[in-house]
This record gives C-alpha cells, sequence and structure tokens, in this order.
C-alpha cells in the first residue's frame, strides 16, 4: 500500500505536536513507513506557506475547505479549536477521507454522534485525538488490570489538573466561550480522563457531578472589558462504571502548581496501581502478595519492556516525553487506515466521552445522579 | 494549680498511644507540668494490672466505673471502641471529671449531641482525640490559608486511604458491626479527615456521599462463619463548605497500599498546599508568585520555626513522629483543663464531624444532596 | 534489679532528647520498666533546677563532678559539648558508674581509647549515642543485608549532609573551634555516617580523604570580631571496607538544603536499599528477581513487622519521630545495665569511630591512602 | 544555506536516537530547515539498506568509507562501537566533511587530541554527542549557577548509576574489553558526567580515583567459556576543579535499580540545585532566601520558560523524553554548521572528558592525586 498522504489543518499547540510526530514516525517504527506531509492548512495563506516550510509539508493552503478535497490527501487531521471540528470532519468525511481529530470531537453528544454516524456510513477510518493512554506504562496498566495482577479491581481515582486559569488575571480566552468551547475544564482536561477511565475500566454507567466556576468574568483583551466566563473551571463527580465499580473524576484548570497533573489510581484485592503524567516515565505498582514487611509502592521505570517503549530507547528508565505519545498515536492511525479496521480511540469513543461529559453537566444541573446514555 | 491526675480506660492501640503522651508531655513541653498517671481500667483486673506497670500508671481497676467515680482523678481519658463512648462519657460528666475522648465522640450524631450538651451542663472541660491536626505543618497549613498566603482559598480535596481491609481473607472484626463501630471506614478514618476540613477551613454545609462496601462478607474467628459487614469499606463525596467552597472526600479502609494515606490538597488563586500524612514531616506549598521559570511545589520540611515543633527538637527536619502528635493534643487537653476555658477540638466538634458523617449516609441513602444540621 | 538510676548532665539538644527517651522509653516498652530519673546537672544551680522541672527529674545540681559521684545515681549520661565527654566520662568510670555518652566518645582517637579502656577496666557498662542506627528500618536493612538479601553486596555510598552553616553569616560557635569541638563536619555528623556504615557492613580499613573549609573565618558573637574557624564545613572520602567492599562518604554542615540528611545507597549482585533520614519511615529496596517489566524501587513504610515499631504503634506507616530513636536507644541502654553484657555501640564503638575520622583527617592532611588502625 | 546532507554511520542504539533526532529536528525547530538523511551506513549492505528505509535516509552503504568520501554527504555522523570513533572521524575530516561524533571520542586521550588536531587543520566543524546537557533544565542550571542564583558556588556531588552489568550473569561483550570500548563504566557513563561537570563548573584540574571490577569474568556467549572483563564496573573520584571547586564523581554499570542515573547536587551559599535524570523534567532548587518557615527544595518542572523547551511544547510540565535531547544536540550541530563558528561541545571537549578519565584511571593505579594534563 501506498504511504498515507496527511492533510493537516492548524498550526497551533496540537497541530505542531501532530506534525513533529507525522515526521518522526517513520523512523521510530522501524515497521512502519513514514507517513507522506503533503498539505497543510492555516487560517491565512502566508501563515500556512511559514507551517508547512517549519513542519515539513509538501504544499499550503489557506483554505481548509480546500484541503479536505484535495485529491492526493488521504486523511484529514483536524487539530483546531473544538467549535470547527464539526464542520471539518464532516467535509472531509463527505470528501471521503480517513479522518483523525483532536479531542473533544464536537461541542455536543449530538454532534459528535452526527460524525460518528457520517464516518461509519461513508467506510472511512476515524480516530481521536488521546494520546495520554499511548503512554507505554498505561497500556501496561491496562495489561495488568485485565491480566488479574491487582485482583479484582473495585475503586478508580482519577484526577486531571492544571493551573492555567488559576490566575484571575489570565485574560479571557474562546475556551471561555460555550459557543467555541463547549464545556470548560471537561472538555479541555476532563476528555482525557473519561477516556483514560475507559481505557483502563470499560464503560462508564451514571455520574453524579458538580461544577464550579472560580473566576466569572476574566478581561477580554480584545474588548478590554470584563467578559463572562461561561464554562466551568472545575468539575467534580462520583462515577460507576458499567462493571459496577464507582470512582471520583477531579477536573480542573485552576489546580494551582500542576501543569500536567493527570493522574489515577485503581485498587485491587492484591494490589493498587498509580500514575502521575508530570512523571509519566513512572507507574508505581503495590503487590499485596508477599511479606508485609518488605512491602510498599514500586515505582517502574518505563522501559523496553513494556509496549510501544523499544522502538524509541532500547535501554530503560531513558524516558519518553509528551511529543512521543503523539508518535504511538499516529502509528496507531497509520495501522488502521493500512488494515482498514476500525481502531480505538475511534469517533465511537469520542461520543461516548461527550456523553460523560454532558451527564456530568446535567447531573450538576439538576443535582442528581444521572444515567450515561448509551 | 495541682498536675490534673489522669484516670485512662482503655490500653488497645490508642489507649497505649496515650498513655505514652501522658509520660512524655512534662518533659516535651518545659512550660507544662506533667499529668499525673493516677489509674488505668481495662476489662479485668489482670490485665489493667499488667497494663498500668507497663504504662506508668499508679493503680488499676478492672471496672471503669470504678475509674470514672475515683476521687483522685480528675480527667477521664476515654480509649475504648466506639459504642462505649457515650456511657464513659456521660458516667464521667455526671462524676464531674473533665473528659477526653478518642473519635468518634458517638456512634450517631444525636448520642454525640447529648454527650456534648451533658458536658456543658456540667460545666466541665471536653477535648476529643483527633490527633492529626496536632501536626506543626497542619497547624502551619491552616495559618497559611487564614493569612492569605495561597490568595483566596476555592478548592478542596481531601482523603483518607489504608488498606487493613483490603484483603477478602482479613477476618471480621467489631469494626464491621454497625452497633459497635457505627459507620465503617468513615468513623474510623473519615472522622479525622472531616475534623482537618473544619480545622482548615470551617464547616461544611451540604454533601452528596456515596458508600461501597466491597466485601460483604468475612470470616467471624470467634464462629468460623461468614458474617455480614454491616458498614462501609469506602466512603466517597462531593461536599461543599459553608464559606461557599467545594471540595471532594474520599475514603477506604480498602485503600490498598496506603497504611495511613490522610492526604489533602487545597487550591488558591496564588498558591497551594498539599500533605500527606505518611510522609507527616513535609508540607508542599506551591507559591504563584515569582518568574514562572523558577516555580513549582516546595517540599517544606517541619522545623523549629513551625508552632510546636521546637519543643520537641531545636533542628529542623529531624522529623516527629505519630506519637507526637498525641504529645501536642495531651498538651492542648492540659491547657484546656488549666484555663478553664474550651479547647478545640471539643465534643461540639466532636457533634459537627458525627453530623457531617450522618450526612453522607443519609446522601448515599436518598441518592442526593443533602444538607449538613448546624 | 532495681530500676536503673539516670544521672544526665546537659540539658542543651540533645540532653533534652536524653530526658525526653528515659520519660517515655518504660511507657513504649511493655517488657521494660521505666529508668528514675534521679539527678540532673547543668552549668548553674538554677538552669539544672530549672530543667529538673521541666524534664521530670528529682533533684538537681550545678556541679556534675557532684552527679558523678552521687550514690543514688547508676547511670551517668554525658550529654555535654565534646570536649567535655573525656573528664566526665573518666570520673564517672572513676566513680563505678555506667557511662552512658553522646557522640563523639572524644576529641582524639587517643582519649577515646583512653576512655574505653578504663570502663572495661573498671567493669562498667559503656554505651554511644548513636541513635540513627535504633531507626525499625535500618534494623531491617542490616538483616536484609546480613540475610544476603541483596546477594553478594559490593558497593556503598553514604552521606550525611546538613546546611546550619551554608549562610556565611551564621556566627562562630564552640563547633569551629578545634579544642572543644575536635573535628567539625566529621564529628559532628560524619560520626553518625561512619557508625552507620559499621552498623550495616562492618569496619573501615583504609580511607582516602578530602576536607573544605568553606567560610574560613567567621564573627564570634562575643567579641565582634571575625574569627579562624579552626575545622572542615565538609569532608569526602573514598573508603574501603574491611570486607574489602570500597565505598564513599560525603560529610558536610553547609549541605545547603539539607535538615538532617543522613542517607546511604547500597548495592548487590540481587538488589539494593537506599535511606535518608528526612524520610526516615522510608526505606527503598530494589529486588532484582522477578520480571524486569515490573521491576523498580519500592518504599516500604516502616510497620509492626520491623525490628521495635510495634512498641510505638501497632498500626503501619504510622511514622516515628527522631525522639524515638533515642527511645529505642534508651531501651537498649537499659538492657545492656540489665544484661551486664556489653551493649552495642558501645565505647570501643566509639573508639573505632574516632580512628576513622582521624584516619580522614590525615589523609588529607598527606594527601594519600591512609590505613585505619585496628 | 543549503541544507546540510547527513552520513550516518551505524544504526544501533545511539544511531538509531541520531536519525530520529535528523528526522524530527525541522519540524521541531520552526527556525531550523531539516537536515537531509542523505546516506546511512551499516556493517551489510542489506542491513543498511533496511536502516535506510526504516530511519528515512535516502541511499545506503554497506561501506562506511564509501560513505566518509560520498561527494553528497556534508556531515559524517559517528554512531559506532568506541574503537571505530578514531578511523572513521580522521577519514571524515581527510574527505573535508564535518564529523559529529558519539562519545567517546576515542579510547585514549592521545588519539582524541590527534582527532580534535586533524580537525582543527582541516577547518571543518565537529561536534561531540553528550546529548544529556541540552536537557532544557540543565540549561538553566548553567544559567543558574553563572549568574550567582545559588551565591558562592562550592561543592558538586556528580553521579552516574545504570544497572545493566549489576547481574553477574550477563554475558560477556565488547564493552568488557579495553582494546574494543576503553574504560568501562568511565567511558560509557562518567564521560557524560565529566562533560556535565565541564558544562556546569568549568575544567577539572586533579583528582583522586578508585576503579572496581566487581565482576572478574563473565560469559562470551560467542565461546561459551568465561572471559576477563579488563575494564571498571565502578569508578569513583574525590575531584578539584579549576575554580577550586572540590567534589566527587561517582559512576557504576552496576548501580543496582538505577537505569539512567545520571544525577548532581550543586552547593551554593545561597542556595542548591539537585537533578536525577530518570526524572529528566525536575530540577530540586534550594533557596535560602526567605523566611525559614517556608523554605525546603522546589521542584520545578521543565516549561517553555526553560531554554529550547517551547519547541517542543507551549504547555509546561508535558514533559520531553531522552529522544527530544538528541534533537536538541542536533539542532546545535546545525548552527555550528551553519555558523561556521564553533559549537560546544566540540572534539576539544572530547578530548578534555577522556584526560579526566585517564586521570582518574592513572589516580586509580598510582593511588594519589594526579593532575589533569590541560
Amino acid at each position: 500500500m501506498a504511504r498515507p498522504r496527511f492533510g493537516l489543518i492548524g498550526t497551533g499547540f496540537i497541530g505542531r505536536a501532530h506534525a513533529i510526530a507525522l515526521n518522526a514516525v517513520g523512523a521510530v517504527f522501524a515497521d512502519q513507513e513514514a507517513p507522506v506531509c503533503e498539505l497543510l492548512a492555516d487560517t491565512t495563506v502566508d501563515s500556512a506557506a511559514r507551517g508547512a516550510r517549519a513542519l515539513g509539508f509538501a504544499r499550503s493552503t489557506g483554505d481548509w475547505r480546500a484541503l479536505v478535497t484535495d485529491r492526493a490527501v488521504d486523511v484529514v487531521d483536524v487539530c483546531t479549536p473544538n467549535h470547527l471540528h464539526r464542520e471539518m470532519a464532516l467535509a472531509a468525511i463527505a470528501a471521503g477521507k480517513h479522518v483523525y481529530c483532536e479531542k473533544p470531537l464536537a461541542n455536543t453528544a449530538r454532534e459528535a454522534a452526527e460524525i460518528a454516524a457520517a464516518a461509519d456510513a461513508a467506510g472511512v477510518r476515524h480516530m481521536m485525538g488521546f494520546n495520554y493512554i499511548c503512554n507505554p506504562l498505561l497500556q501496561l496498566a491496562r495489561e495488568m488490570i485485565a491480566a488479574g495482577e491487582l485482583g479484582e479491581v473495585y475503586a478508580f481515582r482519577g484526577s486531571y489538573l492544571e493551573d492555567y486559569m488559576s490566575d484571575p488575571a489570565v485574560p479571557w480566552t474562546w475556551r471561555c466561550d460555550r459557543a467555541l468551547a463547549g464545556s470548560g475544564a471537561l472538555a479541555d482536561l476532563g476528555s482525557h480522563l473519561i477516556n483514560l477511565g475507559h481505557f483502563l475500566l470499560g464503560g462508564i454507567a451514571r455520574v453524579q457531578g458538580s461544577l464550579q466556576t472560580v473566576h466569572a468574568q476574566r478581561r477580554d483583551p480584545a474588548s478590554g472589558q470584563l467578559r463572562a466566563v461561561e464554562n466551568e473551571d472545575i468539575a467534580r463527580a462520583l462515577v460507576e462504571f458499567e462493571r459496577g465499580l464507582p470512582g471520583t473524576f477531579e477536573i480542573s484548570r485552576v489546580g494551582t502548581g500542576y501543569k500536567c497533573g493527570l493522574a489515577f489510581s485503581v485498587f485491587g484485592t492484591r494490589g493498587a496501581l498509580e500514575f502521575q503524567q508530570e512523571r509519566m516515565n513512572e507507574l508505581r505498582h503495590y503487590d499485596a502478595a508477599g511479606p508485609a514487611a518488605r512491602s510498599g509502592f514500586r515505582t517502574i521505570l518505563a522501559g523496553p519492556e513494556h509496549p510501544d517503549y523499544r522502538p524509541f530507547c532500547p535501554a530503560p528508565g531513558h524516558g519518553l516525553g509528551y511529543n512521543d505519545l503523539k508518535v504511538i498515536e499516529v502509528r496507531n492511525v497509520l495501522r488502521a487506515i493500512a488494515n482498514g479496521t476500525p481502531g480505538w480511540p475511534d469517533f465511537h469513543e469520542g461520543v461516548r466521552v461527550q456523553r460523560v461529559m454532558e451527564a456530568i453537566e446535567q447531573s450538576h444541573a439538576s443535582r442528581s445522579w444521572t444515567e450515561v446514555p448509551s
């Protein structure tokens, strides 16, 4: 099969991370042919041209609509602000392209479901950008849970704390605008945590959520005026997974001191696992077997015995970085395309994540437990 | 004033900790005269006599009723299983003794309130055993919050995880019996966490709780038969403090890997604090002031600049232990008695803690937000 | 046997720690009768009287010579500055008292050997105050090494870093005076590290040392003038243990940021151990057995399965403190006296520690490897 | 200027890391044009062809001599075992190519100096592969030291511990052969630590070293027989930097439990810094300014305010990995070539590192302090 040709829309934070991964994936994975960086779209012709030069793309355009219908593009990679995902993804699907879309898939579950259904109907591959679960240590965690190494697993604690909006002086951005961003911390950070919960333990049945907007107004740099923040800074939830396992979620964009605090604990009758993304090369494992006098949490350093680590480095403990997670994710996208079979996390997972987010919001509004539609 | 004479009931885990503290407090605090270890009661004459010899008490008795009315006893120190607190405390109060009682004050909020009212009516001093908050670093945390060092404080995360019942093979004990223990993880561990929340941030207005009994039955060593576990292994709650600050509680006696995991995070606009009891000599402080390129969580080691540390050691970082917290607590009890004024945490705090525990239980039953009566 | 009656000389930092331990040891160890706090000596009659009241001693004196010959004193406990140890210990021995002396035993190895010989000749018990090795986790470490749990042990890294003299503005004290303190960081901190090395791995055969005085002068608060610092701020050494095992020592009283940084690593073919006193309730253990994909350093929290922990607390992870180490040490002293047999670390260990310190100093002067006399 | 065309020799661990970096550097650094992956040499035609395909090189060869004289190659990148560096580098220099060589530059200081002199004489650019110092946080550390943020810096502790040869059952490899590898732990790991010392604090004047071969023989998989290990497993040294600052080095390939334990502490009158490569995104900083009651080591997470971080990610705390360090290093190589001026670390640094290594070996042999030739 020919090397898939990528059309990337967006050159912000996450667009650049995709571009770096597209450039690196072939060299990292010996059995994976490098994709073609074919076409880059950005908001203007100039910025797109600059981006293409910087990011190693062959061509550029100031019009994303041209990209999604470009005949030399096989995969459309959507790295734009949340409210643009729907239109772009649907256009790409309509043009028969495979679609690789950053989280969240859309700003509502209904729109997300519309996109997933369209992609299925068109028979294209669709994959979400939930990079954290690509971590070799989280793959290991999933394997350990599934293999029963923790015994019967009965509790989950998850959190994702960052502090980019702790300071009330941080200006208003599109992330504060419900029409553009959808929810706040939930969409930006919570989507990752929910996906991680799904990855480790399966679907979520119901939630009891609570939202908090710490700073009700922020100064809009465009107008110089205070402007309402239309979504939450913090989301908390009691949750129940479909397998009957309860847990908690804590999600904050005002978690002062945390820079990338995606964390979880999983507890079972025979062991426990803990992880925090700021120390992404460490998985803490407590094994209840053995004598109490020698027991304790063990810090497993990522190494070549763990899934997808060896292609980066044959030596343990040398450390992967955030961008390496995207390299693994891109490899997963390429595999799904090459195999012609669904990958994971696909758009259906994008829908499921959105539904949990919405259930948390509804639960907050009704102050009652809320079922997650399946 | 004469040195107060203590009558201690109970020689288990916590009774011994009280006795050690009663022996040490005079030497540790130069300005504090040592109390008199006058009388020790245990379940039998023999065990009481052995205990008195071992723990430095002048006399012993197998009858706690004799202790509470003993003329040479000024303070009754109740260190028995939960269901005995009420009767003993009321009897001591009736005899005009000061009472120092381990948590929880009683097995229901109503009983707790009855005890507190009786103590007030009798005009005796009454103090609770919530030792963790005596930690110099938690006193520091309280001061920092109160002084605004974290800016406006807007979020609390608290947990208390231990794993003494993670293993399904752990036998049934009185802690599994509602009549004897009241609630499970809530009474044993949650009471400390709630008290800590009160200590740092004030009263709790309402909760949304969820309880989980992981192991529904355990083998009763008395009968050799499986026996129902009548209270929860895990309690989770969304909470709202009276000052309008939301938070979460997570309490577990099946928190595999944790031995004394009382922990919290407090987030504010200008900083954050974090603590975990297993590293009780460390307080993590994030100060948002200063350049981002130098920012990070700072690990403050307990030292003589912190409240109540210097009497133990003039050098920083040398470390206090669990029993030292009891020494501080006993000093607080002695102060309240010497001053003839209410100390803190007194029985009213015991009542408030119990009310939060019951609100969590009621909320679980009704699956709705529940107000904490004030 | 009657309860041994203690005469304590000195009420500074370490004298108070001894007093606290003497008050607590009976209550902590059920099988250990409490010693009698008989007589306290300090530099003046008044300060001694105040100290006795505060620290629970029956009598006091402003004359240490009266204490060492007091007929009601069985054990003389020397907690004075280094240069006084020799005279006091010899006087106590001459009076037929058991002697319990703080480190270092003397300011030179020759004087230390003189004291040890005198004690042996008099047939009294003699014990040193090297409290850190009393830690349950260090006792565990010693057992694990001896039992071969690390395989063949082949390397040691030890350090003891504090920062009490990092700041050049810290005034001159007696610790800077060779006649009063002997060596600097070596005597104050290095003596503990050397003792710890002996405890874990046996005797030290030779050293290659290097000393550094960072701040050559400090202001003497008595005169207001700058005054020479006569001993080292930092000592470093390559060492070889008698069993043929090499290692390194790093000792500093200007280790900026460290408050009680006594630390070591021991490496063997099948495992490793690491410890740092500032986290004195944690022992890190790497076990090379088992699959690489699950390997990592395990943090063992001190608990009742470890030597001498349970008398303090039946629950794991609740934490001992610095003063608890002294309680264990005092118990060891009481045992040696009760048994009438040598305890450890006795004055001969004090001599051996002193010889290593001197070998490091001599090696620094000669800039060559130096044998430790045996 | 045209994009530099790279010829890479070697496709092992470090060759692949170079290839990944060559593919990624253009996308990461917006202002840096991507180099051309022109020609790859490996030991056979087939393995080279496979490597070229996997690693994104245009052409391949089984003959490194053809590579170094290939007209389409501008830069020769030497990633072969140590004993081949000299011949390859000299041949590349003779052909007028720029040379980028992995550490150590050669197996002796004399050979290293020969190479550096040849490169200077030929007027080509020459750069070493010492990737660890490219870490944004180590660049920050260097800046902080240079700017006096730690006050007067007076002590260094450095170590590099890995455990890849802890197990005596690990087979004999070329790294155990003096003719092929030169020294053992020193060449493989110590070279990095010495370079790091140079980077932070400047040249090293003299050393007192001690070497240890823990496992004298290992089984040669080729012959099935035991074979002598000809170089050290552990190197320890007391060192003195030219600026008059003492320190210690500890280097081990049998540091059981460590996977990439390159670590240092730097102490000054006003602060301290600590780093460990296994947590490469954290720099611990102690700032002695401010009140003691708030002091402690602060964990600075790598972020966009630190040198060379932002091109990887605009958000702090997201984490760089080992391969990202190589990307920065390759950017430095490209800059040196583009500027036509010496970069750092160049071959002269390679020579200096080698001289320190040899001085440690000589010091071990003579058991005396040894000057490092300048």
